[in-house]
Order: structure tokens, then sequence, then C-alpha cells
């Protein structure tokens, strides 16, 4: 497997989670990365910036993807709506990712650090969200409501999606949570 | 002044703000708070663990206030209106602490490591909540659903309430905020 090889960040992604779940994420160097990877550290180092950034270094495409999505929200798409288009967006994103986010959530739940980097993440998620509606005409506080009520979604469904036992699409399981909170916030 | 002063706390309390704010918070030390307010650094240590404490030990008694509330809930009451119930319960809790609360957030929006530390928190908070609604039979992802709805109303509501602008009380906001979220969600 030569340097150039075009998928040396999935697997190097790949070696990374294994080793994190096998010996543990302090444990791991990013030396034991790339030799389970096949590759050099000087080759890791052209994807991450160190260990951490592979379980993190997705969060800005879709940031990206999720501000994009909203951007493009016809004119006449309610808050919401574009909200919820925005976190539907996510789903074909990690389409092909289920595996990976599985064994990223397992990394990420048994350490404090890593846990507050997620929650960092997801805040400042939130707020482009909520800065995209302002754009869009959206006025406080409804933009922050909305687009954390967008980001309490997506994180409810990522961790439902991402169970054994659940069977349905991310998307799915999003318009459930999505029909649910409606239901909720009607009973008040 | 001497050392039973019954108010040391809330002295050690308004020091360390006054430092915090004066000349920044990694440059103020235990023993300048305890300077400030006429006081010793035994004292300080009697109330707080370190000086970070002075910031978030209010967020242990406001997470017993709110899961509380949603415990004494009457068994009728929805998972939303047991939510809100706890939420609105905040109002009284800081109603007598508006001008802490801005010095606090003043503080906490300038240093990224308390950003994350109210991160956390906040991120507890909501699932106490949710485990609480458990246990009054609410079912997941109802559960975790209206309590994230309920963080996020009570933070939004929160940033509100500090600015010098506004004029209304804490719950007053919270249930503007409330029905704006059922407004939101009712439009998808």
């Amino acid at each position: 497997m030569g340097r150039w090889d075009p998928d040396a960040e999935g697997r190097l992604r790949t070696a990374a989670l294994e080793l994190f779940l096998e010996r543990g994420y302090e444990l791991t160097t990013v030396a034991d990365i790339a030799e389970r990877a096949g590759l050099t550290a000087r080759t890791f180092f052209r994807y991450f910036a160190d260990k951490r950034e592979v379980l993190f270094n997705g969060s800005a495409r879709l940031q990206q993807l999720m501000v994009e999505t909203v951007n493009n929200a016809p004119k006449n798409v309610t808050a919401m709506g574009a909200v919820t288009a925005a976190v539907l967006a996510t789903s074909e994103f990690f389409v092909d990712n289920r595996d990976f986010a599985c064994r990223r959530s397992s990394v990420i739940a048994a350490h404090a650090e890593l846990r507050e980097r997620e929650l960092i993440k997801l805040a400042n998620l939130s707020r482009s969200l909520a800065e995209a509606l302002n754009r869009r005409g959206v006025l406080e506080p409804d933009a922050s409501l909305a687009a954390e009520a967008g980001i309490a979604i997506f994180r409810i469904a990522f961790d439902l999606w991402i169970r054994n036992a659940e069977r349905r699409e991310l998307g799915e399981i999003v318009l459930d949570l999505l029909a649910r909170l409606k239901g909720l916030s009607a009973e008040t």
C-alpha cells in the first residue's frame, strides 16, 4: 500500500477507532495508529492535527452541510422547516458511516474530555444554524429556539440510530422526533 | 467583620466577581478574593473548593430545585408541563441575583474553559430532568426531548433576562419562549 493510497484517511480512521477500543484512547499514540494502518505518522498528520481530530474532524463538514441546507431552503420555508431540512441532510452524510459512528460514540462516552468536546461542537453547530436563520430574516429568540430544538432532535436521533436494536434510517427517526416535539409542545 | 459573619459566602462571591472583571479570571487568586472580602483563605475554602466553584457551586442547588419540581408535579401534569414548572421555578431562584448573574455571564463568556464547564452543567441538568420524567412514567425519547426543550428555553430565557434592556421577569420570558416553541413546532 503506497503513500498515495487514496483511502489513507479512511484507513487511519478505522485503525484509530480499533485501537481506541482495544487499548483505550489515552494509551493509543499516533505512531500506533499509523502502524496499524500500514502508513507513516507523517501521512497521519497530513489528515489530522492529532489523534483527537480522528473523532472530530467530520464536524466542520457536518456544520457546512447543515448551514448550506438552511441557506438553500426556499424563501417561504419556515424557521423550523429549514432546520428540519438541515437535520434531515445529515442522514445522507452518515448513511455509510454507521459502524464508525457507533464505535466513535463508545470511545467518546468513556472519556469526559471527549464528551466535553462533543458538547462544544454541538453548541457551535446550534449557533451556526441560528445565525443562518438570522440571515434568512428569522428574528431572535425564534432563530435560537428553532436551532436548539433542531440540535436536540439531531442529538437524540443520532443516539437512537446507533443502537443495535434500531432498524430505522436516521431521517425516519428525525421525523418521528419532530412529530413528538410538536405533540409535547402542544400539550402545554 | 468577624470570622462568623453570616454572609461570608455572599461577600466572597461578590469580591470574586469584582476581581474577575477587574483583573481577569486567571490573574485572580483565592488569597486576593479573601483579602477583598476581608476574610481569610481558610474561610474561602469552607465555602468553595476553588475559585471556579464561585461561579458554579449554585448549579447543584439549581438542579435539585428543578428535579424536585418535576417530582412534585401532580400525576396528571404532562411531560412538558412538568418541565415548564421546573424552568419557572428557577425564576424565584434567581430573582435576587440578577447582578451576580450578569457579572457571572460576562466572566464565563470571556473564557473557553468556563464556557465548556457551563455546557457540561447544562447537559447534566438536562439528563437529570429526563431521568425525573422517566420516574414519572414518561418514556424515551419523549422524556429526553422534553428535558432538552426545557433546558434550551431556560438557557435562551436566561441570556435574554440578564440583558440591560430586558425588563420582564425571567418567568415571563420563559412562558413567552414556550409559546414561541409551540408556534415554531406547529409550523412544520
